[in-house]
């Protein structure tokens, strides 16, 4: 599925091409270390994901040694891949040949000792909101506990894994309604609960307001064994309260699950997520979902160009920022991927005691600003210019 | 002042290194448009800069044709600017060189038809807040109608020019106070208003809650001749909702006057400020100082290191944002420098409505958020993982 044409990554490019000091300094102000603290890889996981062709990198993020607080090491495994068959196929076999792929890649994950797993934005479906149809993509929906909580519910009691399932959601006891939605399944693979995304974008092929609302599930965090952990659902990365009220609720890792494309967003990618962990001292991992996607019908983008068939090429690209504001180099630009990120949780803390950017947020200030700005009437500060 | 073994720009490296359709994935990728679109500068104030010792550059942001308005094309100038004597000559002569260097970088920008100028935080003086000294730093305040402004009023008035002048503030009239202030200046060189600084740090060398308190203007928006500007001051532009509120209370351009080292901020630079114009569908002009300032006395650093005279490296590379986050190349990392950015005002709205982002924000609910939120006895949303 991939575009052939696309390269591969900025990060490849440049690593490839800069030496010496020149990349050191590039290392320093780009990514925020000049090393990027590569973790060995076992040649096993290596075979395998050579084999299944997909990517796979792992990074560390040590914190200071404390003593009165034990290192709070945790690894995440982020994934990002593409659909299996064209979107025409059976909706049952499009679904089980993507567990079938995710299946191996969580394999490969598990025996890297990954604890805490997060997919791409609808993972187990082509993005099909671009052709504004609701059949058959409607029927990709599924509930809470549907089969592909099932499949990876398995896959987590196996691996002793936290798993975050971000799927189209079908509420069956309110209306058959339809919901953005990502489950989070324990190590016991026991859903411990779901969050609806918050913001839905109404953007280029992004009509997903067609087909569901503004979610009503808040912004919790998610305290599991392995860290406090929230998710801001793919457009929510625009938002800069919707991350904040996660880092507020205590989220440690926030996931930004996402399907976007290098039309419309790409050099953003690299800014939101990694603005929303510097900015509330957590880590965020941003993923994206890669390859290009063909739909049966020709459909139109609102941009006066001609009616087509692909949505764009999804530039995959996912990566994790730590507290401190350092980043991994991104996956691939056009391949399947699994990203490992082993964290010390304790970094969190640090940073905020660092940076103190929790102390000097002055939240009651903003609290009454809000509530004010939030009024039909509201009269914006303004100051005119005089003679 | 520069540090001679520091390297000029990641951006004149990478443009130097790079060529063809590599170059062009960078720039698109990285930037956010393939092509700089650099404006054509003047022979004779190339030569002025050139004679002078500082760089500029210069790029234009356009935007749609609209029937209904009329474009809104302004010139925006920002300067970055090391400071000229030693720190322990006589304060007033401190202020003139500054004031000498600074008359010529504003002739230049008023050459090539500038509108609104914005210069560093505390531009007139040392950034001397690493030292806890009071005396005789505290001698470089001054009341808003002192002599930088009387200094800038009259170039404000001979180029018409409006001129944001970001000053330490001695408040005579309550109680000898100081405040960090930016105070803007209209084209007839009338004081319009003043912004003091919201958040303040704590951080490394950065003792200014030794100095100075939170501001206490709240999040004006002064709607001058040539558009609607804001001022977020350094530390604020960690804060999210330092910005959003300038952003609802309908700032066109926010400008982020800062001084910052590179051993502290370097990879959060290219970050927030832009992270900021993305979110808020409005321009940033994000500007720090350069060079390496000694100071008379010994100090440390809160660092566990020895005590030194030293700031370390302010690393310049100030850089505009548009509101579709497309960024221009960061000036120089060593050397003064003028950046021109020549916008179309119209392009806030114009992102606006393509993305949506005021529209889908979702304000009342966050209202209510961050009231709860305030609160002493907040209860964070979490939920709890279960057997």
């Amino acid at each position: 599925m991939a575009a052939t044409n696309e390269i591969d990554s900025l990060d490849k490019l440049i690593s490839s091409t800069l030496t010496g000091k020149e990349l050191e300094e590039y290392n320093r102000i780009h990514y925020g270390r000049t090393d990027h603290h590569e973790l060995q890889i076992t040649k096993n996981t290596i075979e395998l994901a050579n084999n299944n062709n997909f990517e796979i990198s792992a990074y560390d993020f040590p914190a200071k040694y404390e003593e009165t607080r034990k290192s709070r090491i945790v690894k995440v495994g982020i994934i990002q891949h593409s659909i299996v068959l064209p979107t025409d196929s059976k909706i049952t076999e499009q679904k089980s040949s993507i567990f079938e792929k995710i299946g191996v890649i969580i394999s490969a994950a598990a025996s890297e000792g990954v604890n805490i797993i997060c997919l791409q934005e609808a993972w187990n479906m082509p993005f099909a909101f671009c052709t504004r149809e609701k059949h058959p993509w409607c029927e990709f929906a599924e509930p809470v506990n549907g089969p592909s909580t099932v499949f990876l519910a398995e896959l987590a009691t196996k691996y002793s894994m936290v798993i975050v399932s971000p799927i189209l959601e079908r509420d069956e006891v309110h209306g058959d309604t339809i919901w953005n939605t990502a489950v989070v399944i324990n190590e016991f693979g026991k859903v411990i609960g779901k969050h609806r995304k918050n913001h839905i974008p109404r953007v280029g092929d992004f009509n997903e307001s067609t087909y569901y609302f503004e979610g009503n599930t808040g912004h919790p965090v998610f305290d599991t064994t392995y860290g406090k952990i929230a998710i801001n659902i793919c457009y929510g990365r625009h938002h800069p309260l919707n991350w904040l009220m996660f880092g507020i609720n205590g989220a440690e890792i926030v996931f930004n699950p996402s399907a976007t494309v290098a039309g419309l967003s790409e050099h953003l990618w690299g800014v939101e997520a990694r603005n929303a962990a510097i900015a509330n001292s957590y880590f965020t991992c941003a993923i994206n979902r890669v390859g290009t996607e063909v739909f049966p019908n020709e459909f139109t983008s609102a941009d006066g160009k001609p009616a087509h068939k692909d949505f764009g090429h999804f530039y995959g690209s996912s990566y994790v920022t730590a507290p401190d504001g350092a980043r991994t180099p991104s996956l691939s630009r056009v391949k399947d991927g699994l990203l490992i990120a082993q964290m010390d949780l304790n970094l969190c803390r640090q940073i905020k005691d660092k940076w103190g950017f929790t102390m000097t947020q002055r939240l009651d200030l903003y609290a009454k600003s809000l509530q004010k700005a939030a009024e039909i009437d509201y009269e914006p500060q303004v100051v005119k210019s005089q003679l």
